[in-house]
C-alpha cells in the first residue's frame, strides 16, 4: 500500500494557459474544480495574480501590491538592507507600517504579464526558404526586435518575444515592469534558508522558504522610478491563502515562469549530454571550484567576496551531478530511442511529409553537438571576470556604434542598465588574486581538452600560463569606477586603449564572433528544421489524442498534479510532508542548522495555533507533489483545486533532476514550501499580523 | 497517513512461553488465533518444533528432522565443506538425496527444549542472609552445578540453570542435543549474505538468509556422535510454511533464544553505559581495528586469516556505535529517571518492605560499576590470542586438578570439549606478527587508560612494550599441535615451562583470579539485592495490571507484533517491505552487491511463480515487525496468527540498537526474511524441489 501509494499520476506539463482547455478531463480528474477555461484567461483570477520576479515566480495576496515568493528570490534584497548593525539576513526583517518598508534596489523588479499575442507570422513574414541559417536567424532576429521595440514604446512595458517548439510558433509576452519594489518581510536566514546548501536538492526538508516584498508605483498607478511618494501597486485580483490545509492525493495546480527544459531532445542529444557535455562540466566547475577554494583559504575576506560565487558553482554542480546519476540510474536515451523509432515509423507512412526532414534534422542535431563543444571551450577559456569584462566593453562599444535596432540581442539600449549593473555588482564579488589564480588554471585546463573542444582560431591568441601575472598588473578594469568608466566610450578608445584585459578582449574578438556568426548560421538551420519536427512530433501525438506542451521557456506556464510520495530505492518511501518537530531533530546549532531559539520552543511548547494538521498532528513545514517544475519556478504559487494559496514551489527532489530532459512520473517530485508553515511562523513566531491581517485567510472551521 | 502507519502498537516484551496466557487479550487483538495456552505448552505444536543452534535460533520444518534457520547461523558448515574446488561459500549448496547431506561439524548443533522446571527453591536453598557475597555466590553456583550434573546424568541432554530477573527465579532448562547436523542446502552466499557487513543493521535489505540442516540420531531414537549409520531424527512437530503472504499491519508471532538485554538497568547504569562503557569501548575496538589493518595490509593470506575477526569486531563495532547514537538521539536515561522516581515513590508507601533496599541497591550497582572499569581494563590488556591461550591452558590446569563439581564454571569436564575446539580454531585466524602488533599496541592502550580501569595488582606484572618481540620469539603456543599438547597437562608442568607466555599466564593468574573473587562477592551482592528490587517492580507493574518479562538470557521466548514500517527521520519511511526488484537496483556486480546471474535473469523476466504478492505485484524479500528480539534471535522462526511459518528473523534497525536497553515502540524494528523469498529463490533460482517437496507449504489460493 505505501508503495503502490507512492506511484502517482503522470502529471507531465508546462502547459500554456491557453492549452488548459484540452486537458479538462485530466483536471476535473484530479478535482481541480476553477473552469479549464477561466485559468487559460490571464486577465482574469487566479491567474492574473501570478507574476515573475525575473527569474523568479511570485503572486500577489492582497489588493496593494503584497507579494510573497521564496526567501531565495527576495535575497538580493535582504542582502542589500544588512549591515552589521542590521543584520537582516541573519534576523530577518518585519516592516510594522508601509512606511517601514526597505527599498529592494535595482535588482528587485515585479513583471506583471498582461498580454500574450501569436506574433508567429510577423516573426517568419521576411522568412524564404533559400535563406542560408544566418540569413534566417537574422531576419528573424530583425523581426522580433521590432515587435518588441513597438510594444516597449510605452516605457512601462518590457517585452519579449520568445520561440516555442524551437520556433514553430512566436508569442509576444508584455508584461509590465514595476521597478520600486520594497521588502516587506523576510524571515531569519535560520527559518528563511534552514538546511542551507547541504540541504538543497534534499528531502526530506524544513526549510521556511518565503518572503513579502510590496510593488510602488506612481500616483498614476503607472510604473514609476523608486521614490517616496510612490503608493502601493493596486493588485486588484491576487489569491486568497487558505490555512484549510491538504493531505496526501490531494490535488494541486502550480503557476510561474519555468526556465528552460530540454523534453524533445532526440536520443543523439541524451547521448551527447550524459557522455560528453555533462561530464566535461562537471569537471570544469569542480577544478575551478578547487581553484577558488585554494586561492581563499587563506583569507577570510576573499572568501567571502567569493561565496556567492561558490554558492552558485556548488549548485550547478549539484544539478550536473544529478543529473548524471540521474541518466546513470535510468537509461533515458534508450527510452527516447523506442519513442524516436514508433515516431519515425509513423511518420515514415504520413503522406505530403518532406521525405529529407528527419535526415536534415539529424545533421543539423550532429553539427550542433560539435558546435557545443566548441562553445565549452571557449567557456572555458573565457573564465576570469577581466576579460569578461573587457569583452563586454569592448562588444558594448562596437554595438553602440550601429542604429539600435541593428545591435547583437544583449547590447541595445534596452539593455544597457543591466549592462551596468551587472559590471557594478562585480565589485562584491572579485579579487584580483582569486580572478588570476582562476584564469591561469582555466587556460592551462583548456590547453588539455581534447582537440573537438577547441576553439577554430582561439589557441594561438591566448597568452600563455606566464604572461597571466603581466595581463592582471596592466589592468585597472578589477577598480570598479575605472571599469564602469569605460562604458560609453567607442570602440576606437577602447582599441587605443593598453589596459591588458581590453586589449585581450579586442584580440580574442574576431574569433569568438566567428564562432557567434557560426551559431547563428547553425541556429537558423535549427530553426529551419526543428519546427517541422516539432509539428510531426504534435501532429503524431494528436493522432494519439494528446495534446503537446512546448518546452520551458522563461514564460507563464501551469502545471498540476497531487500530493504524493515517493520511493527513492526499494524499501524506502520519501514525504510527502515533513512537520515541524522535524525542525528540533534536525537541528544541530551550527549552521545551516540552527533555528532560532524562539522557532524552537514554540515546536517544544506545541504551540499550533489553528496550523495543526488533523492528519499529522502537527504542523507541516514542506510537501512534495507530482506538479512539472523546473528552475524559475522558484516561488510560484501552489494552489488548491479552488485556486486558494496553498503552498510555494521552492525545488525539487535530487532523483527528479533528470526531469529537465525526460519526466519520469513514479519519482519525479517538486518541494513545496506548506504555506500553514509560513502562517504559523509569521503567527506564533514573528508576529507579523499586519500582513495576516491584510491577507485574506480561509483558516480551518474546527479552531482549537 | 503514512506517517501513522509508522506508529506501531507497543509490542515490548520477549515471554517466557508460561507467562503468555496473562496475554491472552493482547495476542487477541493484535489477531493471534493459536490459543494462548497452546503456546505455553513446549510439548505441543508450534513451540515443539522451535529448536536452539547454540547462539542462534531454527525450526523443524518436516518430521525428519529438517531445520531452517539464518545462512549466517549455518555459515560455519558451509565453510567447514568449502574447497577450492567445491566453493560452497560462493556457489550454494544443495543435497539433492539424503546421502549427499554433508557433516556439519563439531559446531554444528540442534537443541531440542524439552523441559523447563522452576528450580528456584533448589538453587536458594542453601543460601543465608548472613552470607557474604561470595558465599552466596559460590552456594548458588554449587546448586546449580548439581542440577546441571543430575540433569545431565543421561548424556543425550546438555542442562542449565539461569537466573532469571537476576536471580528471583532459577529455571532449569532441559536439551537434548543432537550432535550429528549435516547440511542440506544453502543458497549462493551472493543471496544469503547479500549486502554483507554494508548492509548490516540496515534497511532497506534484500537478503536472502536462509539456509537448511538436517538433524540425525541413532537408530535407537537417541543423538548419537557422527556417523554414517544415524538417521534422520523424527521430528514429530514441525512448522507448516505458509506461502499466503502477509502484508502491512498483520500480526506475528516470533520464537527463539534471545540472547541478552538490559531492559531493567537503573539510570546511573545507563549513564555509566552511555558516558564511559560504550565510548571507551568503541574506541578500543576502533584501535584493535586499525592495528590489525595495518599489520595485514601487506600480506593477503593474513589478511584473510584474521577476515572472521575483523568482521565480528565490526560488527560489534557497528552495535556499539548504534547504541551511543541511540543514546545521543533519545534520551533513555531521562525516561528512566521518571520510571524510576514512580516506581520509588510507590515503593516507598508500600508496608512492610525492607526500608534499605533501595539504598543498597544503589550501592552495590555504583560497586559494579567501579569493577566493571577494571574489568574492561584487563579485557584491554589481555587482548592477544597466545596470552588468551596460555591463560586458559593455566587455568584448565588448575581446575582439572580439583573435583568436577567444585571447578569453575566454563572448565568442567562438560566443558573441555568446546574449550579444545576454541584451542583449534585459533589456527585459522592467528598470524603471529599481527597478534604480536595486536599485544603490543594493547599495552600501550591500557597502560593510558585512566586510573579507574587500571586493575589491581595488574601494571606492575605486564610486560614492557620492548619485551613483546622476546615473547613472542620464546612461545609455541602459536603452532596449533603444541598449543593442544598443553590441554590436561597439570598446573606443575605448566609452571615448569619456559614458554614465555605461559609463564605470563602463570604470572597473571593470581591478579585475575583475584579480580574474579571480587566479581563472585559481588555478584553474590548483586543476586541479593536485585531479586528484591525486581520482585518489587514486578509488584509494581502487577499493581498497574501489567505482566513483567524477564530480561532475555538465552532461553527460549515468544513475541508479537505487526508488519510495520518506521520513520526514521520526519519526511521519511522506511518498509515494510522490500521486493526483488530492489536486488537489480542495488546490485553492482561486486561483492556484496554481486547476485547471481540465474537470480537477476529471473527477476527481469518476472518470473514470481506463485510467490506474486498482490499488493506489490511482485515477489516481497525481507520485512519489518514490530517483534521485541535480540541477538540469539538470528533464525527465529516468525509465524502468522496460525503458528505457520512466514518469515525468518534474521537482524535489526539499526535504529533499534537501543533496545537492548529501552524499547522505543516508534522506531524498534526487526527484520525479516520473507519466506516467499525463500520458497521463489528454492522454485524458481536453485530447483530445490526435493526440498519444497519434504516441507508441507501452504500455497495462495488462486495460483498464477
Amino acid at each position: 500500500m505505501l508503495l503502490a501509494a507512492a506511484t502517482a499520476q503522470a502529471d507531465e506539463g508546462q502547459w500554456q494557459p491557453y492549452q488548459l482547455p484540452q486537458l479538462k478531463s485530466e483536471l476535473k480528474r484530479i478535482g481541480i474544480t476553477i473552469p479549464a477555461e477561466k485559468l487559460a484567461d490571464l486577465s482574469r483570477h487566479p491567474m492574473s495574480a501570478i507574476v515573475s520576479l525575473g527569474g523568479c515566480s511570485a503572486s500577489f495576496v492582497s489588493d496593494a501590491g503584497l507579494v510573497v515568493t521564496n526567501h531565495h528570490c527576495a535575497y538580493g534584497a535582504i542582502q542589500r538592507n544588512s549591515t552589521p548593525e542590521h543584520n537582516y539576513i541573519a534576523n530577518g526583517f518585519l516592516a510594522k507600517t508601509r512606511a517601514e518598508e526597505l527599498a529592494g534596489g535595482p535588482n528587485t523588479l515585479v513583471y506583471v504579464t498582461d498580454k500574450v499575442e501569436n506574433v508567429t507570422s510577423r516573426v517568419l513574414k521576411q522568412t524564404t526558404p533559400a535563406m542560408s541559417g544566418k540569413q534566417r536567424n537574422e531576419a528573424v532576429e530583425k523581426a522580433v526586435k521590432a515587435l518588441i521595440a513597438e510594444c516597449e514604446s510605452d516605457k512601462i512595458y518590457r517585452c519579449s518575444v520568445p520561440a516555442f517548439h524551437r520556433g514553430l510558433e512566436y508569442y509576444r509576452i508584455r508584461q509590465m515592469m514595476i521597478r520600486d519594489v520594497r521588502l516587506v518581510y523576510a524571515p531569519a536566514n535560520a527559518i528563511g534558508d534552514f538546511g542551507g546548501d547541504i540541504d538543497n536538492y534534499e528531502w526530506p526538508r524544513h526549510v521556511g522558504d518565503y518572503s513579502f516584498l510590496r510593488a510602488y508605483v506612481g500616483k498614476d498607478g503607472r510604473p514609476a522610478d523608486p521614490s517616496p511618494d510612490n503608493v502601493p501597486y493596486h493588485s486588484k485580483d491576487f489569491l486568497v491563502v487558505s490555512a484549510t490545509g491538504l493531505k496526501n492525493g490531494d490535488p494541486v495546480l502550480l503557476a510561474g515562469y519555468p526556465g528552460r527544459t530540454s523534453r524533445y531532445k532526440l536520443p543523439s542529444e541524451i547521448r551527447y549530454a550524459r557522455d560528453a557535455a555533462y561530464p566535461a562540466k562537471a569537471s570544469e566547475i569542480q577544478s575551478d571550484l578547487d581553484v577558488i577554494a585554494a586561492s581563499t583559504k587563506d583569507s577570510a575576506a576573499s572568501a567571502v567576496r567569493y561565496a556567492s560565487v561558490v554558492k552558485s558553482l556548488n549548485n550547478v554542480m549539484k544539478k550536473t551531478r544529478g543529473l548524471m546519476d540521474g541518466f546513470a540510474r535510468k537509461d533515458v536515451a534508450a527510452i527516447k530511442d523506442v519513442q524516436d523509432a514508433e515516431f519515425r515509423a509513423w511518420y515514415g507512412k504520413q503522406s505530403g511529409v518532406s521525405p529529407t526532414m528527419l535526415a536534415e534534422l539529424d545533421a543539423v542535431i550532429a553539427a550542433d553537438i560539435a558546435l557545443s563543444d566548441e562553445e565549452f571551450g571557449l567557456s572555458v577559456a573565457g573564465t576570469g571576470d577581466l576579460l569578461k569584462s573587457g569583452a563586454t566593453l569592448y562588444r558594448l562599444a562596437q554595438e553602440g556604434a550601429k542604429p539600435d535596432a541593428e545591435r547583437e540581442t544583449g547590447y541595445q539600449q534596452r539593455d544597457l542598465a543591466f549592462i551596468k549593473a551587472r559590471l557594478n555588482r562585480l565589485e562584491q564579488s572579485y579579487v584580483g588574486a582569486v580572478d588570476q589564480a582562476r584564469f591561469t588554471a582555466a587556460l592551462q585546463r583548456y590547453a588539455r581538452l581534447p582537440k573537438s573542444m577547441h576553439v577554430t582560431g582561439l589557441d594561438a591568441l591566448l597568452p600563455a600560463v606566464d604572461a597571466v601575472p603581466a595581463l592582471y598588473a596592466q589592468s585597472q578594469l578589477g577598480d570598479t569606477a575605472k571599469r564602469i568608466a569605460w562604458v560609453g566610450k567607442d570602440a576606437a578608445a577602447i582599441g587605443a586603449s593598453d589596459d591588458a584585459f581590453l586589449k585581450l578582449a579586442v584580440k580574442l574578438d574576431g574569433v569568438t564572433q566567428a564562432l557567434k556568426e557560426r551559431r547563428k548560421e547553425l541556429d537558423g538551420n535549427l530553426e529551419r528544421v526543428i519546427p517541422q519536427y516539432m509539428a510531426a512530433v504534435i501532429a503524431w501525438k494528436k493522432s494519439q489524442g494528446k495534446p503537446v506542451y512546448p518546452d520551458a521557456n522563461s514564460t507563464l506556464r501551469v502545471t498540476y498534479g497531487t500530493v504524493s510520495p515517493y520511493s527513492p530505492k526499494d524499501g524506502i518511501v520519501k514525504g510527502p510532508f515533513t512537520t515541524i518537530e522535524g525542525i528540533v531533530e534536525k537541528n544541530t546549532g551550527k549552521e545551516p542548522f540552527n533555528a532560532p531559539d524562539k522557532l524552537l520552543s514554540a515546536i517544544k511548547a506545541k504551540r499550533y495555533g489553528q496550523f495543526k494538521d488533523p492528519v499529522l498532528g502537527t504542523v507541516p513545514v514542506d510537501f512534495l507533489t507530482s506538479a512539472d517544475t523546473t528552475g524559475g519556478n522558484s516561488g510560484s504559487a501552489v494552489m488548491n483545486g479552488k485556486g486558494e494559496l496553498i503552498g510555494l514551489n521552492f525545488d525539487s527532489t535530487y532523483e527528479s533532476i533528470t526531469k529537465d530532459w525526460y519526466f519520469d512520473t513514479d519519482i519525479t517530485r517538486a518541494i513545496h514550501l506548506d504555506i500553514r508553515y509560513m502562517l504559523w511562523v509569521m503567527a506564533e513566531v514573528d508576529h507579523a499580523d499586519n500582513l495576516l491581517k491584510e491577507m485574506t485567510i480561509k483558516y480551518p472551521a474546527a479552531k482549537k
